[in-house]
């Protein structure tokens, strides 16, 4: 949660876990004249695999930018690492989806007003024109795109237009429309979700309806990448709060936005601010 | 959560919904001599279900006790309520099946110790002989009931034993076994387990192995009557805690042990304390 | 948290405690052919005082509004009770003070574009000028009333306004004002202030730095009625979040930006909806 | 959260931040065949100051013990480093210090118990005798020392006693005796209390009083180091939960109680694993 100035480099890593790794990055660093600001590393024991996330100030170091990539390069071929790299100053164009309520847009513009995102939304794009006056209201570029029938046409102009816009990272706020499988492909660990229940239990529509009916106590939201599978991708975080009896469908849909809205937002930032590492169908988060 | 003195009744009512039954219920105190101290009610719109919880003082009431659930079935009667009525001083028996692991036990015991339980635990029952001193401790008779192959055998033992001691609650402290949907059925609405997930995320077996394998943010446990079928009963209470990446199944284990204990003493004591009423597959909880 | 259908009153009583107060009030609305829909009670023991949300439908209802006041004071004069008596399309009017920083703004603005506020926000004013456009896009008139010097003549505009405006609550959302003891006087228990620390704990300025300094694992934020002691009237609402040591004063206020909105729209929420009955320095709030 | 196999080391440093830390402590452990299963390191940008703990293999280590208590005391010594070198089967012996009230010695032996310390309570001390029956009911040693009204030769007696049995680690489980300032500067970073209040707030004596009166909507426990001012001491953890009007004394006593032992269980954990860093009056706390 450190401020990092901006002359910094962002390096994650992951690999078969094995002795002299985190020396061998540390000195790397060291060895180039760079001060480590944040290191988080977890061995996951059941699979061998080693996680880094290693921050460290490129301010008078003895390689350029394009050093370090080369120097990174080396180090992932000789030790057999992936690994991505990221520099403060570079922050990742983010398109927000959305369709109709606009609970999870503001608090995600608002974010981004306050300079705290760790990326530029660059657009919004939506099915529906409800939303326009919102991204205006921020000076943001707002693209109506309606479903058409064939829904390839539409995805195909989506696409068309994140690729124009550079855009890296997808968010779905609230978007109720199903991404098709290939679409979904080519942004693999580059689409957050906000699902409205607590997942793994409601998947699919209706989530506050399925609480009331099971009459739960607690109900919740979860961020998570989009996968093929729906609802099924993995989980960046979640939240719950409580219910009563006193609640209907209703109610349950108003205190669902409120954690819809902060578990979005929060996804969001893990991510752009290079936190969050896919392993499998789970994540790494070095919060 | 007001603590009650002694001389009080507690009346539970449930009835369709219409006007004047609040009337109809304080002016039978009032007249009396009795006065409200707690007074709860809930509709439910969709079913048009009206609940109430009245708990009023019976010092100086014009009736005695076989007389006010004469005048409380009248009432019953003539409104059509189906009304359950206890006296403060009338503690229910209740007797506690757990198989190995003590933590949901001891808090049990701990919270009777403490004379906040609202009941009084008679007896602790038991597949195995391994939780005997713990009951021994708390000065409670522990009952060794191995499981034998034949089912139906054992459970007639447990209902023998249960009839004898004069039992109306039981507790599955973290029991290890499935009781029959007939010995279910016999103890409709009076047996309260705990399961160790945030229901209905992750039914049936090794929970914690599931939610490690789905890569949850947060884990549960939740308190439910018990019905025939497996982890659907009304839910009566639940909570959470957050866990991450490096928590594996043995930790997730330990943070859920703390959760399964809290979430089925509070249960224990909700339904004792005459808190929970049960509508359909859901609760109604005065807290 | 029930939808309150238009034609309903809502009563709330606070009077010594007796018996009957229950029979006599909710006897009230069934002889009028009123249907309660709602009934909270409270009985503090320590001082023997009643508390009391009635809500019933007066659809049907044998009196017209005025003759319902007119009963209900007949009430209260006859059983010595202290009454507030609001008809659901009765919204009071509210405007919201502020200064600077937004968020508390756009959340209490966003809750009333739902619909959900239970009252209606007439205008936005502030001592400064930044926060306009914030007001115009929720299509609200904004008033720019700068601080001079005598504090006095400032505070004579303000009142002036919210006479005009015919205002009943005022919100102070993050307002770096202190307000007059007289002001307050005239506004008791009708101006409603967040503070951004978990009070008692850091009361005065720079709460976050306090908490930073102290090493707290975990800050707060709390709503309460304004009175002339500073930080110290009754509490309607607080929530916490976890911080670490990783968190520097920065990333608290980032933190508790997100308490702060939450907390104060909860509390606006509950005293629009009449749920809060004000006792000594403290608060019943039937939720 | 990790578990710990036995073969391991646990290094805390604490020093003046400077580039190559990370490197010299890394290349350490790997030049002499050791594994890092942990690392967790944290800088105080503020004060300039580097944190971190290190978990290494030290199966096949080129050192033995004494070897690596030589190499790091060499290293503290060139680079500046304030070192702790804690070996995991080298487990701290914990003195349990109680007066009359049960549930906090409860749970920190249970936790002994189910193998989860980290460290092994070799005695109860206690000026009443009423908690005997809960240390024998674990099998271990209850020592009576009555509050005598010379205090100074009542501490004598306790330090004797803790001499005695090596320990290294005192904890305040609700003891209701204020150790005097030259005791406490004795055991400096190594006494552990549980305040029964959200502290800053309601220091001192009776803090549920002071909550109820207050009027507060959340109570809270924490758990701290005990230094020589009362209640001032480092913060390790603390946790809340909510109340509301309906919370007389008493149930806040009660509610209070489950933070309380969970609190200070939790606390006196990371403490005994080594996850706790004093710096000034607050803690750096590597969960």
């Amino acid at each position: 949660m450190t401020t990092l100035t901006l002359a910094t480099a962002t390096l994650l890593v992951t690999c078969k876990d094995r002795s002299g790794l985190v020396a061998a990055l540390s000195d790397f660093v060291f060895r180039n004249g760079g001060n480590i600001f944040d290191l988080d590393q977890h061995t996951d024991e059941e699979s061998g695999t080693f996680f880094m996330r290693l921050v460290f100030s490129i301010d008078g170091f003895r390689l350029d930018r394009a050093g370090i990539q080369a120097a990174v390069a080396v180090l992932a071929h000789s030790h057999e690492l992936t690994t991505s790299l990221t520099f403060a100053n570079n922050r990742p164009k983010v398109a927000v989806l959305c369709s109709k309520v606009p609970h999870c847009l503001y608090d995600l513009l608002l974010c981004q007003q306050l300079g705290e995102l760790g990326g530029d939304i660059v657009a919004v794009i939506s099915n529906h024109d409800t939303l326009r006056p919102v991204a205006e209201h921020f000076s943001l570029p707002f693209h109506h795109l309606p479903m058409i029938s064939d829904k390839q046409v539409s995805e195909a102009q989506q696409e068309t237009l994140l690729r124009e816009l550079g855009v890296e990272v997808v968010i779905l706020a609230r978007y109720m429309q199903i991404l098709s499988a290939d679409f979904v492909a080519r942004w693999q660990g580059r689409i957050i979700n906000i699902h409205h229940s607590f997942l793994p239990a409601f998947v699919g529509a209706k989530p506050y309806h399925q609480a009331k009916e099971r009459g739960v106590k607690i109900i919740g939201a979860t961020a998570h990448y989009v996968t093929s599978e729906l609802d099924q991708g993995p989980i960046i975080e979640q939240d719950v709060c409580r219910v009563t009896h006193r609640d209907h469908v209703d109610s349950l849909v108003r205190k669902g936005r409120e954690l819809e809205r902060q578990v979005l937002t929060r996804a969001v930032k893990l991510h752009l601010e290079c936190r969050v590492l896919i392993h499998g169908n789970r994540t790494v988060v070095f919060g």
